[in-house]
């Protein structure tokens, strides 16, 4: 395969006081992207060029305009929509002028995703506090663009929830045929883009051993209807048992009906390269999975290797290579 | 340590037509229990002996009238309340005659244990086919007794939810500062009879990153009271990360919102020697982890290794050492 077919992926390089441009950059040189993936990191010039520095790393970064711009040999490209000032950088420190720069960083991602420039978009860490310093974002969930699920991946557990950070009692509430149903047809989709030819999707139920009446009726009928389209899942199916059979690979994704449902078994298997991933969109953007790590920000002691693991995903995901456990 | 001193574990040998008495005569010819236990098999005798005979055990069952007969050498106990017809027993078939003989031993080993004349209890598996056909037991919530919460064990993760089998909306409800201070109370009481020093107890929250003001309000006042008394206790935690931290050796006990917020973790992780003992007994009652297995029983193929290693917990925490991981 030639760079110029290879999925182009972008890097939004994170909160510039923590360890996303550092993390960025050690990814950005890693020789084995090369042949994954066309990388551009989005952000600022400068503050990579200093966390290049900072990790005692020769990176060639090539300014470019557009994602698409051929990049040979070992370039890596940067999108910089020059809206920072690196002066006013102080690392540990969150700050409003750093949360506006993620903010911009993020809607030139996702406009260029939509737009189909970029294949893939990864997040680099971002600080709530400076997110909130700038009056413009009240929550973090706002930052999930309007219409997406997460779905979350460690090893071949794969889990996408109905909901997010709402009550459990509310989550419950949002249990409908309707919801179960939509959710169902867009992972279906979306895991086919990955390259599943037909994904074994697993429902669980809303109740203990799903054993009450509302766990047929709330999620039978989407059940039925996805069947009716050819589409392989099942459920309601028990919520204790579901995620071990995942694991033991007879499901290949599980549609949770609230958060802690499919995260409790994730975060407490734990395998390596875990992240989250935004589901609903035209193109493959996901989370990576850790924070700024303010304490150690501006040292280069920072680990890449979830960040490289995160580039590498969205790589193989956008080129329809589904991730194997 | 002289055999007197050693704890009497019963065991209940299960539903006569399944696997339960053939993996009750393995594990009582196994000879690593002579140390930690006085081992007392509770059902038919003529049951036990064609069981014997069916795995090709050779195991020298006395007839004892009280657990706490001694009983020298490789001898086992077996108190057989003689009400089961061994004729009328037919493998892989369930019956009101089964379901009686299961409940009469039931009652039997209850009642000594809480005579102080078993200090370990061990339910062998059932068939909810035969208890629901004698009438007397409506639903197999129904055997467990009065006043108890099932604590859940699995490798180093421990659980003890609020409640079991109701509908999820009803078990947000039961959640109340009163229902979770009196069940930190019991797991401290009760971990401390098994060995624990001070055991280190975390109650999960009951939302998304237990970050709604509920999780405070129902938890808060439970957790500071107990603290108050001198006990361990921590809460309200992030629910899809207690279990990661209790796996890293962080907590010894999660006290869950509600069933699946622990089983999820515990049956995911599914660790070798899960069992679940009923806490709020005066003696250590469990369950073995599995079913009667119709399909396979009487051929003396079915592994006892699950019996085996309940009945060593049984006796550790009888004899006040906690399982290690």
């Amino acid at each position: 395969m030639s760079r110029s077919q290879l999925p182009v992926v972008g890097v939004m390089i994170g909160d510039p006081a923590g360890i996303g441009p550092e993390v960025c950059v050690r990814a950005a040189a890693s020789p084995e992207l090369k042949s994954q993936c066309r990388l551009v990191l989005i952000g600022d010039r400068a503050i990579l060029e200093r966390a290049a520095d900072i990790c005692g790393i020769a990176l060639n970064l090539v300014s470019v305009t557009d994602p698409q711009d051929a990049l040979e040999g070992d370039a890596v490209g940067v999108l910089d929509p020059g809206t920072f000032d690196p002066a006013s950088n102080r690392f540990g420190v969150a700050s409003a002028q750093a949360g506006e720069a993620v903010l911009e960083w993020l809607r030139l991602g996702e406009r260029l995703g939509r737009e189909g420039k970029l294949q893939g978009f990864v997040l680099g860490p971002m600080e709530t506090a400076s997110m909130k310093a700038t009056g413009k974002v009240h929550d973090m969930d706002d930052l999930q663009p309007a219409g997406t699920f997460m779905l979350r991946m460690s090893g071949n557990l794969r889990a996408v929830p109905l909901s997010e950070h709402v009550p459990l009692s509310k989550a419950i509430e949002l249990v409908t045929p309707e919801r179960v149903e939509h959710v169902v047809r867009l992972v279906d989709r979306t895991l086919k883009s990955w390259g599943f030819k037909q994904p074994r999707i697993a429902v669980a139920g809303i109740n203990p051993h799903a054993m009450f009446p509302e766990d047929q009726d709330k999620i039978g009928p989407a059940v039925a209807a996805a069947c009716a389209d050819g589409i392989d899942v099942q459920g309601p199916l028990v919520p204790d048992t579901v995620f071990r059979q995942t694991l033991e690979g007879r499901h290949d994704v599980v549609v949770t009906m609230f958060h802690d449902q499919g995260q409790i078994p994730i975060k407490t298997a734990a395998f390596e390269g875990a992240c989250t991933v935004y589901v609903g969109l035209p193109f493959v953007m996901l989370n990576v999975p850790h924070g700024t790590a303010y304490d150690i920000a501006g040292q280069g002691v920072a680990q890449h290797q979830s960040m490289l693991s995160a580039i590498r995903t969205a790589a193989s995901l956008a080129a329809g290579r589904p991730i194997a456990a």
